[in-house]
């Protein structure tokens, strides 16, 4: 069964002072109003963790009864930072079943009200407990990846700043023309500079802010304007050191490959995409994950115009995370309500994409391991015939190794990456350097090293030598005889 | 599209060392054994509150790892004491939508490793935030719903105690004989009595346990010899006091119409049920919402023996929530994994019940206000002709009063229901006495009393003074020129 979308709403994202439920609330009652609709057969409530951002539970309930929905079935949906896409999901095979002919999304969060710290150490909950356990957050482990995305890829560090500071200036640009995003302000790449360094090399300018906000849409089996054309949702290992590449997500190799087959759309048919930029770099590695641009090449594409607001296929219209802003468990929804609004021809003077009838949204779970790809177009959009059509998406999904049940307490290894952290959680200095290493049992460790207090002093590639201390493996820069002694081991 | 179901699987039950993911794991590997499946389409994961009982966020994420299905879509669903049943209606919808095939609904919760204290604090979190502040719990608020239903039945405080008695009685007979029970002992109605006085009049043995556990259950959409015949899902108001009646659920009621509907059945087509025993009281509501018994005369089903094991509409032969323990993510999924077992022959000596082709759950969340009826039947069960179907259940749906926007700071009012707390949250002194008290501004509050310490010295129907104490009303006893006072005032 189709489903399409009768209603969308949005509150302004940015700091509220408004609780939770009445800013998501606001949403829904204008996605209702463009509904026009009173009532609903079901809601689905999107928030990550309401249990610690706002100290509620049975928070479903407690939204079908603020927004006048007693009575109406209201369950909870989370999947961490791409919840807001978890939830359209559910509503989607909702009405898809036939079960249901008219739902209401509703997702939000409120997290400004807290002390930073707090908010990282709720933030951090959504990493594997043992890569939480070195103090990881999740800048860091994204500066992990961008750091391994240049080596491979063979960027240099001052290509590499230049390339993230475009990044955060494009998506400003395109917020400024956002009354609903959070920073409307055009940055410049001395801006850029100038930001606190949060974990090396991505600066305060390179992640999205913390933000309250809230976006409602409204599904139904009733044709509409705009249709849902497809949808794909797939998982990762839950550790980032468990995977085979650390410079792509499965999880969105997966999804998107779904998505593509449900809308039987090729990803050159994509006109415009909102692309998780929870971090600059994951714009980059989004598109190419998608299937846009080749590995490694995404950055290209940004450099030669093609993902500006007037290019060939403009990315994060909105302004992306980083610039509307990111209450976590609203940003897969809002992205698709721009979508809606830019399918529709409702984007506004400036912001509006000249050819808009098929878009993508691309929402992130955690680092990388809850992904979701969701496909919107114009219902009146003219098809090809089905038959001839062909998926020429052919992603390199990696099979991620299996872990190794006792790994031993000292060894030598290579170094993968590596951040130098300034503002690690409560209980850990600062400033804190991670690495993974790749060990010579074979196996991928996550590892930090107290000493070095400078990313300048480090080098990927080199090799380091292992031991536990407190359970945890501390890397160390290698004296001359240790890889001799490994040898001489291995020998025996 | 018909549902069906191809495997179940559960833990004991109780105090586990093992961390939740492994718990689940566990569940998850017994149903997909049974289910001869080693990969599904997707996993939904119900979890109360993970965030706060085990400090993990992203945990669909983590249990899809966990259980080897790293990469198949993960979803976390949440509608508090009912999640296993809010899981696995998202699951039925799931495959009904045709987008999935087979599907992993597992749920669980891990709560014995927490202090008496915070394991409270986190279950207060499901109730209404301005009942909260009053120091409520759920069971002062179950403590109160029972001493209005036996006020408005009629029914003395010596009986009340014995038809308590008798329900948790038979509950750990059951539970007696269910080897996944965490109480497997029969107790005496002296045992009950010298149970600890929780929150007047509930003791100890009429609250569900705090309890580890996990269940899960694989849906598809091949024939199997069990299959889903009806789901119907409600919400009420978050707080209780805003609410027509007391002493009935609007939301079991509202569920149990669209189950019935959907399933084309009638109350009297149900040969035994699960109900939601998450306090003794409860069970009995929930029989009369469903239909079993009429309102104010589920008590006398109990007595005759109807509702025993091998009575004519045996409940809770699992030994319910009572006995086999109350794990709140888990309950709602638990249930349905006995009803499998009963449908299927396979619940063992003593708990088998005879005539088992239709079997039907109710689960609770929060205090009534996220409530679930799902029917199962065997697929070899003979129906009637679908034209002749008449549906003869037309239960009272109660209009909730829109709450008042600036009640008045006092007035007077009567006293429609008390408890005396004697486990208050943290912060407040013991005994706490709490009440529901119908003002004469046409509202209903909820109250407490410091100077009441023992409940004896109240009762229910009393005409009582209020005024706003800090943010909260205070009632008192009236003295006797507060009425003419009152009277004159409303004549001005």
């Amino acid at each position: 069964m189709d489903v399409y979308i009768s209603g969308v709403g949005m509150t302004k994202f940015g700091k509220s002072k408004d609780p939770l439920q009445k800013m998501m609330a606001n949403a829904a009652s204008i996605a209702l109003r463009e509904a026009q609709l009173e009532r609903v057969d079901a809601i689905y409530i999107g928030v990550m963790n309401v249990e610690e951002f706002v100290g509620d539970s049975n928070f479903a309930t407690l939204l079908a009864d603020t927004i006048g929905l007693t009575g109406i079935p209201s369950t909870r949906i989370e999947t961490a930072s791409s919840t807001g896409a978890g939830a359209f999901e559910t509503g989607l095979y909702a009405v898809a079943s036939g079960h249901m002919k008219n739902v209401l999304v509703l997702a939000g969060e409120k997290m400004t009200h807290l002390p930073t710290a707090k908010t990282t150490r709720i933030l951090s909950e959504v990493i594997d407990r043992s890569e939480r356990r070195y103090g990881a957050t999740m800048p860091a482990l994204a500066a992990m990846v961008v750091q391994r995305y240049a080596q491979e890829f063979k960027i240099s560090h001052q290509k590499l700043v230049d390339i993230l500071a475009q990044i955060a200036m494009k998506n400003h640009s395109n917020g400024s023309l956002n009354p609903y995003a959070q920073f409307r302000k055009i940055i410049s790449k001395d801006d850029y500079l100038k930001s606190q360094m949060i974990s090396f090399p991505l600066r305060l300018y390179d992640c999205a802010p913390v933000t309250d906000g809230a976006a409602a849409i409204v599904l139904t089996s009733n044709p509409t304007p705009v249709k849902v054309s497809g949808i794909g949702h797939a998982t990762d290992t839950s550790a980032v050191r468990h995977r085979a590449s650390l410079t792509s997500f499965n999880s969105t190799k997966e999804a998107a490959l779904k998505a593509y087959g449900m809308a039987q759309l090729n990803p050159s048919d994509i006109h415009f995409a909102e692309v998780h930029d929870a971090f600059t770099p994951f714009e980059v590695i989004g598109t190419e994950d998608l299937g846009f641009f080749p590995s490694g090449k995404g950055w290209v594409a940004l450099e030669d115009g093609t993902t500006q607001l007037k290019g060939k296929l403009p990315i994060n219209p909105s302004g992306g995370l980083k610039s509307r802003g990111h209450p976590v468990g609203a940003s897969g929804l809002a992205q698709l309500v721009e979508i809606v609004w830019q399918l529709r021809g409702e984007a506004g003077e400036g912001r509006q994409i000249e050819r808009a009838e098929i878009g993508l949204a691309q929402s992130i779970g955690g680092l990388g391991n809850n992904n979701f790809v969701t496909i919107l177009e114009r219902s009146d959009r003219k098809r090809l015939m089905k038959e001839g059509w062909k998926l020429n998406y052919h992603p390199e999904i990696t099979v991620s190794p299996k872990p190794i049940a006792s790994p031993p307490s000292e060894g030598i290894g290579t170094l993968e990456t590596f951040t130098t952290l300034y503002s690690p959680p409560e209980g850990f200095l600062s400033p804190l350097t991670l690495g993974f290493v790749q060990t010579n049992w074979g196996e991928r460790v996550m590892a930090c090293n107290p000493d070095y207090r400078s990313p300048k002093r480090l080098k990927i590639g080199k090799q380091v030598n292992l031991r536990l201390r407190e359970g945890l493996y501390v890397f160390e820069k290698q004296p001359p005889w240790t890889r001799l002694k490994h040898w001489i081991k291995s020998l025996a």
